[in-house]
């Protein structure tokens, strides 16, 4: 995905004007500047991901701009950029946008009590697709590989879960759902919970 | 999952007791008595599954009771609870285990940043993925034919976006993108978000 922009954004900079591409890894599914609060940012991590001929001071810039509202920050490749938002955002997303579809598209006595019972574990689903439509379009077309290489182990997990069910392989079930408690731990740790 | 309850409960239950499945749609991910608070019923729905022959003062002092703690109560048959409860709960629980799990096989130097940069979509995944190992265990054993029905739509719907992605077709994105604010909304005008 930046290394789209990157490439696309690139040949337009005239000479003298630094390019710095980056951004804030915060926000809600909500747009707009009527969507900002004032701790929108505070302990979040900003991602900056300075090119081979971007000169140091203008990385240090952006950088303290963000710090200034409260923001961690932090360098990295383009590509490795890409692959690690297609797993922490990219692939959350679509599966969210999937899940809301699928229950949309049921018959309508159904329809009305998945709405009615969504505190089970759905409405956090809802939540993410509410997102703008228009940018997540433009996320998915310009970060495509990562993202369908990372929905492809996705979906080979989920193969491998459903086989689970359909033939009452219990342990392999627990061993999963315990292993994926770890992870929950960590964020915590991190703070980012 | 309800009706594999009734079908190895009702034949151990003595003459003259009463038999009113049902449970409370509330909770969180984290589990026993400690877990608890007092507005955790307060609003939510609890669903009874009264069988035919179940007295009806038996399913009225149930209901009851679980109105006392602030719930709404709805009654309903097995089988469209076990099709409801897939959809908005066991579904959305198995797919949250599933990206987390694969997200946990990564390689270690992008596994780390997955949980620094979980903010971005990823963490509420987390949550649902952090709930209790053997009792969705059972619940996916005892569910099998509703989970698995739902899950084949949801692996066509994802499928067919998965596709979009690749062929770049992206006003079939956009679509689903806007579809699925709507249910968003449903959802907070029915105050269960």
């Amino acid at each position: 995905m930046k290394q789209a922009v990157i490439r696309d954004l690139l040949p337009h900079v005239p000479a003298g004007v630094h390019l710095v591409p980056g951004h804030p890894i915060a926000g809600t599914e909500h747009s707009g500047p009527e969507a900002g609060f004032a701790e929108l940012f505070r302990g979040r991590w900003c991602i900056l991901i300075p090119l081979p001929e971007t000169a140091a001071e203008a990385v240090g810039e952006v950088g303290r701009m963000w710090e200034r509202v409260g923001m961690r920050v932090v360098t990295m490749s383009a590509d490795h950029h890409d692959k690690v938002l297609a797993v922490t955002s990219h692939l959350p997303h679509l599966i969210a946008y999937t899940i809301v579809g699928t229950a949309t598209d049921l018959e309508d006595s159904l329809k009305s009590e998945v709405i009615e019972f969504s505190a089970s574990g759905f409405r956090d689903f809802t939540r993410i697709a509410a997102s703008d439509p228009v940018m997540w379009r433009d996320v998915f077309l310009n970060n495509r590989e990562a993202v369908l290489e990372i929905l492809q182990r996705f979906t080979e997990d989920l193969t491998a879960l459903q086989r689970a069910i359909r033939w009452g392989e219990g342990d392999k079930l627990q061993d999963l759902f315990t292993r994926t408690r770890a992870i929950r731990r960590s964020i915590i740790e991190a703070k980012q919970a």
